[in-house]
């Protein structure tokens, strides 16, 4: 993290001509306060802060074009922000700039219930929107965890424990607006729920980590409440035996909505925090969503595959609090985990691999883990093949962080040997630029490289995210 | 189509220099015998042929390779050829080149029967795709009608039949090998089920049209075979009856995995080719996949909510034999459709919107070819929002051919205000510049010019699709 460090401590200033005309437009939104500066130069990642040099706050596709058209004029930086909660230093400030704050565009646009699609601004977050849109009968899935704003999750093509049935932001996003580098509004997609129109923006968009342009608004695929949900809680004697267990499931095509992954560390975090009883072993928490038949159905099929890998003590809820108390372990996961060591800070993995290498994956990274005495726990959407490990390091101890990278490295080589990625759904950052290159080549490397220079000739997005600058 | 004519007639012809390294790599399998240069100059829309200046039948990566560095050297044309199936000119050479015929490219190459993934080569079809992993027990669900090369579907994002369940190409490919403009070979997204790993070139080569890169392999997402699968049809007073029926289907969130539309005279024509002594009115084409229990939960509740828009004469079928039965009606409606109208060419129409404006869309586009002599047929992937309007026209009338095209005109303007698209699975092409134009605006517009220009600064790849040269 030194080159980073080192990164952040340059002196980096806007030219007066360009703090003057934020001033200008945005008056008290447009601040230089060292406070509002370094919170919007951090996010969840254990990085040092880089604050950029000021934070804007819009409210309009006119204000973000007004800040493009200004920043490319005087090739300033400009870094769209939403909630802080990406986790692989998108949000830091490493060239300085403009901190561009979405958070007050939050307004849901139009909600076409009658076609399960909603437009919202991009500060909307996941939440809001579900609590906004309940009297429809429909919900919005994705569940990255964090209360991300939509236009983040969509710049990160995040997805979390809903992906296995309903897919990522990927599938879930028909059409963006987007203001490009240059300052101009675009309008990506259509309502139609496919189309062969021209080439994808919206996929090029989604995932493209706010150094392409800023995404403003959204329209998203909504789906019916389903009419009945179950969620179980099932324990196991190993990690291997949760796995397993996940992996027939997935081969057999059973339609489940989530299937989560909890080690027996993650299950003590969340006991000590929220003082659940759960039983300290690795867990599966998972959720049926369907007709009532078919949500019997599935629950049935899936307890006789458990049962033969030694799953007992399933645990049944139909109710929305029961649910609520059993997703408590899964939501407070990572914050719990946290408070098992103050003072520490957590270094996230990411890998997703075939499903039929994840016992392998997830096995090899525990045996290496555990040849160490660092504190670490596992939480996974393994249902997608995808699990995090975290790594609790004192940041005080550069040992532990190096100690940390290794492992995470060796992860990551071992999922790409497996056929996966160095990133199911946290994206690359300022992280995980060398391994993009390992996974993806120099040649296709290149090729996105290219896309970006075409779309960003002035290389003022959101630069040394994805690619070293 | 006069542009189109003249430019077919343009005096093209490659430089003898080209021709005689592609003879000497190539051999009998370069061809520039006017029969097989014609074959490969048209697809199956009504354009008149522009037969490229030389065919060539490549067998590996390396021979694709070739080509496209010699094309770069001396600025020629190449248009990646399947089977010759899509319909909006994507294959007429309209700057002459070379035809690089993949047919040949037609290997399985990794069956990964525990992840449900396949990788195959760009020449593979469907059918034989589905045929030769029968014994895993999976099978891959998108079905176009044509029996489709996987590389040419990918090219044009192509859906059909089973996409309200499984999705369109979009979402089921997972990765690809693409040879770039310059002749790299690069490789696009891993075999895990989701990644964030940069910009999602994977996406961005799915719809491309071949004007940025050649598939030469795809690696492709594969189904369990349902357990139980049941087919039905279902008459209907109206279209209008059938449509209401389709909206209701989706909104309540049925999991159902085809539904299509056939109109009385697509009916009438199926009858008369293939003696199927159907009721001639309009139809839906249903599917059903699951378990035993959700697909008779699914067909109850289907059957519930036709009989509320006077749907009856419900036929089941359960067993392939009589599945195939009710499926010949629309695999075999186009064809027979040409047959009703001896010597006529079919302007097939491609529009898609948001399922509650199907209805509107569908008879506002009755009523205005009503108010003609034209012949006409409606199919539709209806559960999409998408459907054809197949207009017969005879190739000797100009009068009838501009009819047909004011009439799709008019067709896709409505599906715009509509908030749809121009094309829901077919393809820009040559057909539709103008109007995906009007879609996506100038501003996006440019922005995909922009991409094709940094990907293929020479213009080599397939010119003069999707963007006017």
């Amino acid at each position: 993290m030194r080159a980073l460090a080192d990164s952040a401590q340059a002196p980096f200033s806007l030219p007066d001509e360009v703090l003057q005309a934020l001033r200008r437009r945005f008056g008290a939104r447009c601040s230089t306060a060292l406070a509002q500066r370094e919170l919007h130069g951090r996010d969840e990642s254990p990085f040092d802060v880089a604050p950029p040099d000021a934070v804007v706050f819009a409210e309009s596709n006119e204000e973000v074009a007004f800040v493009l058209q200004l920043a490319q004029q005087h090739r300033v930086p400009v870094i769209p922000y939403g909630t802080g909660t990406s986790l692989e230093g998108h949000l830091l400030a490493v060239q300085g700039g403009i901190s561009l704050d979405l958070s007050r565009m939050k307004s849901i646009l139009q909600l076409h219930s009658e076609d399960l699609t909603v437009t919202v601004q991009a500060g909307v977050t996941r939440q809001q929107l579900n609590q906004e849109i309940r009297h429809s009968g429909l919900f919005f899935p994705i569940d990255p965890g964090a209360d991300a704003s939509l236009g983040g999750m969509a710049a990160t093509r995040a997805s979390g424990t809903n992906a296995v049935r309903y897919g990522t932001m990927r599938e879930n996003v028909l059409g963006l607006t987007v203001l490009t580098a240059s300052g101009e509004q675009i309008r990506t997609g259509s309502r139609a729920r496919k189309s062969s129109a021209g080439y994808d923006l919206t996929r090029l968009f989604v995932g493209s980590e706010g150094t392409l342009g800023v995404i403003t608004e959204l329209t998203l695929r909504l789906y019916p409440l389903p009419e009945a949900v179950s969620a179980a809680i099932c324990f196991f004697p190993s990690i291997d035996a949760a796995v397993q267990t996940t992996i027939a499931i997935i081969q057999m095509g059973i339609p489940i909505a989530r299937c989560e992954l909890l080690d027996a560390h993650a299950v003590r975090a969340v006991n000590a925090h929220d003082h659940l009883g759960l039983r300290e072993s690795p867990m599966l928490l998972m959720e049926f969503h369907g007709s009532a038949a078919s949500v019997a159905e599935q629950a049935q099929s899936v307890q006789a595959l458990a049962a033969e890998q030694g799953g007992e003590a399933f645990e049944w809820a139909s109710t929305p609090e029961a649910r609520t108390r059993l997703w408590t372990a899964r939501h407070h996961a990572y914050l719990s985990a946290l408070q098992t060591r103050p003072g520490c800070r957590c270094v996230t993995t990411d890998t997703c691999v075939p499903i039929s290498r994840l016992a392998e994956s997830i096995n090899e990274s525990v045996r290496e883990v555990e040849a160490t005495d660092l504190p670490y726990f596992i939480v996974g959407h393994v249902g997608d093949g995808n699990f995090h490990m975290g790594y609790l390091i004192d940041p005080q101890q550069p040992a532990e962080r190096e100690l940390a990278e290794r492992l995470s490295a060796q992860m990551v080589a071992r999922a790409l040997r497996l056929g996966g990625t160095c990133t199911g759904e946290h994206g690359i950052g300022l992280h995980k630029q060398g391994f993009l290159l390992d996974e993806a080549g120099p040649g296709a490397v290149a090729l996105m490289r290219s896309i970006k220079a075409a779309l960003d000739p002035a290389q003022i997005m959101n630069p040394g995210k994805i690619f070293a600058s």
